[in-house]
């Protein structure tokens, strides 16, 4: 079996879930080294992974381990720049959405990346490697909707990790491009076409702190394709039961709905408030799965000289949209894209 | 529209939503006389219904009156000698289950019958006559399921009851005879077979005044039926989320299930619990519409001079079934039918 | 008990259920008069009901028959006109929805409604009596979800009667002011709040009359209401798998979500494609017990002289704001309330 | 981190699961050796696996690879004879479920297991690894329920493998044996108490090779524990709609109930025949992740020197439990334990 040597860029909650998963979960990849800002996550590293190519500046790492491929799951306004010198370098690349906050930034990524067709250059997109969504994918490809017409689409944080939301609010574009950037892109995918407009609304209630740094704790995002399909998007922060993603493409002849209830697992508890199922506490939980598929399949990707088929191009795409979804919250005008 | 003049007898809870119905809901039946135990029922009578004619003896009732037709929901001790009774005084007669607690009883009050073959007289089974059974019985009926060969039956009496529950334990032949005999009846219809043995055990855990009663708090029994088919089926009497009855048949084709969840309405809850289902607080809220809809067909049963599809000869098996899967329980022996 | 004499008006599909309900299952009315435009309707009345005052003419009926009560099931457009003659001629009113489709005619009604305050003047929005609805509101008003901040509406109809509903297209005001109107009324009534605005968008993909019509298939509404809360509602035309009207209202402290799957009973089929619940086919079926139920509280209020819950202002409101959503719908733009 | 070499023997269906996670999915595990009948598993190994070290002997294995530890996937009946020889040469076992089919055969071997303290002999009980199954364990203790008194189990085999259980039908000593095994000990684990009696009754109606096998193509068992909690248990092999395992856990303040529909995912499919939940096809599907996590467990307990939760005990009760029901079902009687 092929193997590859992978280094990874950044150790936050996301990037500890990818590093264990490189380092003991995708059996041709070898984590070869890890960069990171703290003490702290290269300290965890060091235990937990037994990683001793510890770094703190990633053109450092690139150079002196010379991996085959590099994970990025840095802060967004870095994945440009990091794609940028790994491909120069010559260094396959996985990053974590978004590519980046402003559009113009995000197409020269994408001509960079353009210029070495040798290499892969994949987004993480985990939701299209989540089973439930290969699943819907699998079921529209094969017309058991018939035509898909419009989508709805969930995400809610859970208010269990506001502390940490409201830490980075104003940061990351703003909650369309945050959290709302993967309804845009399920939406692209599961309707195989692009958005022709864009009108949001935004409120906030329960923590200032979002009005304040410039945001809003919950969005509504109303989107006509342009082949007249209709996407509804809900991007909220405080869900007061658990993370809710949820998804539904209604069809001309059928309609698929993803996690209506964001179950937990398969029980069921009967008790005085009524017949209960407890909800997935985070994105984490959610999506485990999802998240060993997706760098599985760069990894393989890699070995196998394959292009994964999600692209550049959908996390410009999906960048631009979510971009001017952002516009239309702040300017309350419907944004044409 | 032909009208028939209906007399009820017993207006303890059940009593008093056929009364209602007779009275307000069914419009081909006037509800011409009450007879009841207590003043306070009679008075409800007087003043909710409007019924002067109220009566503490059932036979003077009928004396005086000459209803067309009788409803029953007197205690089961009383229903053989109530039906005689009528039947000889050319009366129509609906009965509330069990038909009796004792066998022997029950076949002299169906030969009874059968010498009035000009009269309806029809037993209260209302799970036949609920929307949800009578579409399971129509699925099978169009082989949705293949051939069923298995069933189980599940009824739980709500915890909120259970006082009243507990004062009349050790009347009502017990645990398999007042609950378990509509699971009987359903077996017997949905399967189209009689049971050839039977075996049962109970328990009783935080109640201990079913013991003392010479009862079981919960009990299961496991019959066989003469085509090899199985039963299995659940009562019990304190479930701490509402009234639960649910009913799987099993087909070669497919399964039937009513109400794995046994919802109050179509409301879901996502709270930090989860997404949950309130249950049905009681008999009366499950089966409202069935209480309804079987005193309709009786009635127009009457009026149309047709027989109801639920026979006298049901009201007897159920009887022999229930009383023999008491006798399983209580002997701890298989019993033969 | 006291009783009241009531005509109807209008037996088409939901006329005679408002009819049969009047002539058996309202127990303080009686069905003294019915007004129709073809001699087929009069004679399923006269055939089904037993009625014999049977007219063509509304005035006529009015003027012979001098009922208490007049329920109205005519088309929208004639609802303003008679509900101003029965208030003239001294008579209660119930009127279905929508009051009618010009918002300045609805506001003249208004205010002769208001010139008639001995009077009942009561719009049949009947999902306020639904009991999934009741509760959901009862839940709201106990504090169960905290402060509702948005709200999610749907409501597709089946596609089963897709002959119907193409017959009447470019009648009725269009998709929001036939069919959103509920969502509209349903918003107001539990966020407690009024939209500040309303953009919409729509599509047509299986149907080309609705285009040719001057109408849409499918329309989907982004409101915003003057506390900032967010309203997203979605109306369809044909639904492939039966009546959906779905409702989710969303608060700080939890989220109700009435009827996620529109279940036509309490029956899951387990086959080949899954464990299944098949939905309800029709508003009719849907809302079956809510039609009763509101006539009821009519007749109740006329009998008791109480004022119902919904008013005309709720009437007209719903009128305004469904006009502005279609308004928004043609012209693609935002539009202030 | 310590790292054990593994062994494994046998490489069927759940072999190369097995195979597979202990190559690539548990990091502390490192896939040394296996064993299997066919030069064809033995192919599979050498190419998906990478592995050499290939044998058709479990002694010349144990003897030539020193392996820390075995994996035992081979047939049940060669179980007790493997894991004495593995235990003899110093090895760790974990060995699949049934120990074995005779109760005094593995009363010898639990023996041999505890002249070997310092040996991890683990049974494969993945249920109890499963995580709803952990959550429902973690919930009951956590007193969620009350005190447990009632369990109902399903175990039904999919109709698209019976082929495969077709050709073994008579082996691995019957339906309880095989399949209702896990039930028995879910009813152990979850009820905290022992059986007294077993009364069992089985038939077959789809496939009479079942029947000509000295099998049942399903059977149900009704238990009673010493405690006088109950338990009902049924087996089947030939369900129409994928493999249905679904648990329920009654106890006096609350009911669990794992897999009421056993989702394939969290997608639900609305169509001409309702609103759908695909079911999960195979044991491998519904349990892919607890065969990671059992195996896990294991390797986890040698490297840290502790003893799984599940113990030899448990293995041997399992046994003799399932064979009495076997009994039960043979011979029509009631078993005493």
């Amino acid at each position: 079996m092929k193997k590859i040597r992978v280094a990874i860029a950044g150790l936050g909650r996301l990037g500890r879930v990818h590093a264990e998963n490189l380092a003991f979960r995708i059996p041709n990849a070898e984590l070869c080294a890890v960069c990171a800002q703290t003490e702290d996550s290269l300290n965890w590293a060091r235990e937990r992974l037994d990683i001793c190519a510890c770094y703190q500046d990633f053109a450092e790492m690139l150079a002196k381990e010379t991996p085959d491929a590099v994970v990025l799951v840095t802060p967004s306004d870095l994945h440009c720049e990091q794609i940028e010198l790994a491909l120069d370098a010559g260094v396959h690349v996985f990053f974590e959405k978004p590519l980046g906050t402003d559009p113009a930034r995000c197409a020269a990524t994408q001509a960079a990346a353009e210029q070495h067709p040798e290499l892969v250059c994949m987004p993480g997109f985990m939701r299209r490697y989540d089973k439930s969504y290969v699943y819907a994918k699998h079921q529209i490809d094969s017309g058991a909707i018939g035509t898909p017409y419009m989508m709805k689409c969930t995400g809610i944080d859970p208010e269990s990790a506001i502390e940490g939301t409201l830490r980075v609010t104003g940061s990351f574009g703003g909650i369309f491009m945050d959290l709302g950037i993967h309804d845009v892109d399920l939406m692209r995918w599961l309707l195989g076409c692009e958005p022709a407009q864009v009108h949001a609304v935004g409120t906030t209630v329960k923590y200032p702190a979002f009005r304040e740094g410039g945001d809003y704790e919950t969005a509504a995002a109303l989107y006509q394709f342009t082949n007249g399909a209709i996407g509804m998007a809900h991007a909220g922060r405080c869900s007061p039961y658990g993370y809710h993603v949820e998804t539904e493409i209604i069809g001309t002849e059928g309609t698929l709905r993803i996690s209506g209830v964001p179950a937990k697992n398969l029980t069921q508890l009967y008790k005085g408030n009524g017949a209960a199922t407890e909800c997935v506490g985070s994105f984490q939980e959610r999506f485990e799965e999802a998240y060993l598929a997706e760098v599985q399949e760069f990894v393989d990707c890699v070995c196998e000289n394959r292009r994964p088929a999600v692209t550049m191009e959908d996390a410009v795409k999906a960048t631009v949209i979510a971009h001017a979804a952002g516009q239309a919250l702040r300017s309350g005008e419907i944004i044409k894209l």
